[in-house]
């Protein structure tokens, strides 16, 4: 029944591990320079304050890559952009280009503005974690989402009590008629981009997805770049 | 921006108000007799234990009633049934009869055993709330799943930090080719049962769905039954 060799936490807002992440803030609060492109490493994690107003640009420098997002309320990090609610309130399993994201108190926090890929992105999937990585036989620690975005929120000073449901940016995850569904790798390009405007003061943080066992990231898992916009 | 008339409070433990369910447990501390059945009374949310071995059959004694449903570590809330990771293990959106549900840990915390209805569930959608019901228009307070949750729990003296994705038995949300999804009444009928076994120590939480503004329990809110067996 239980995965072996893996401590199971009780408090999921610790994570399993770590790596450079809890170490390259992009500043020591998160606040960004407005217009200056940032870096998320490959497997590796950063958080930034996005002000309401502000536009966030992620890139899919490469095009090959998923980026696992999440956007917090700055001020209680126990709202944030909720999938759960967000289905249900766009009557859509992804959202599209001037669709609200709302939180889990059915607010909306942010609107995704503009979307240059096909618009293939997956809300359905957790971000990976350790468990995923044993079950899927990697011996040690394997850099994985979940514990990005807890040492990205950690080098900022900041924790979240859970992992919520990412916005999955540029994964492949076809439902099928009869809801099986598929792990396919990205149909984005090199350089397509998603505008997300903050309607609340906020933290975005951003995974660039080291899954390199199963073809999501085509198999080579590779930076991804954003910018905050005034 | 925001939903008027509505304390948003920032510990997702609490309910927003309450109802009868907090006042009804099926005993001190959610242990249930052998082989009785129980009502969850419209409206309203019951929690009970469910030890390793044993199995749950839920009914919906009516055939038009949902049931949001949650599974919970008895020993650890903060592990608990989750759909985004149970969705990565099925590669299925709806889990059908022999299916294991995995936690947010992604080990099997109970199976799906038996189901004689259709197979038409939900794991896409939130629980209803008080956030959604201010959102559609009603003024005070309403019954809701997320509320009822809460309230069942806290009957027997537990508490969960946050409200996981419930598996909403019988609700039915078809996802059309262009990902957009439809709210429509169950297909299911009277005596349609699930029985899911244990794997772990469990307390299960069931909501007898409240929602009478969207047609999902045919405009009707009705009780449903539950049974544990050896």
């Amino acid at each position: 029944m239980s995965t072996p060799h893996v401590e199971h936490h009780h408090d999921n807002s610790h994570a399993l591990g770590e790596n450079a992440t809890l170490r390259e803030p992009i500043s020591a609060d998160g606040t960004p320079e407005i217009g200056k492109t940032y870096t998320v490493p490959a497997r590796n994690g950063r958080a930034v304050r996005v002000k309401s107003g502000q536009t966030i640009r992620i890139t899919n420098t490469h095009g090959t890559q998923v980026c696992d997002t999440w956007i917090f309320n700055a001020d209680h990090l126990d709202e944030f952009l909720s999938f759960e609610h967000a289905r249900a309130s766009l009557d859509k399993v992804i959202p599209q280009a001037g669709d609200p994201l709302m939180t889990n108190h059915r607010r909306p926090i942010a609107e995704l503005v503009t979307d240059t890929s096909p618009g293939v992105h997956d809300t359905l999937m957790a971000a990976c974690d350790l468990y995923r990585y044993k079950n899927l036989g990697v011996a040690g620690y394997h850099d994985n989402c979940a514990d990005n975005m807890r040492l990205a929120l950690k080098a900022i000073g900041m924790r979240a009590r859970e992992v919520p449901q990412p916005f999955n940016l540029w994964m492949n995850i076809p439902i099928k008629p009869d809801y099986s569904i598929e792990w396919l790798a990205p149909v984005s390009k090199a350089g397509d981009y998603v505008d997300i405007k903050a309607l609340m003061d906020c933290v975005v943080v951003m995974s660039a997805c080291p899954q390199d066992i199963i073809p999501i990231n085509a198999l080579n898992p590779l930076e991804v770049e954003f910018t905050v916009l005034a």
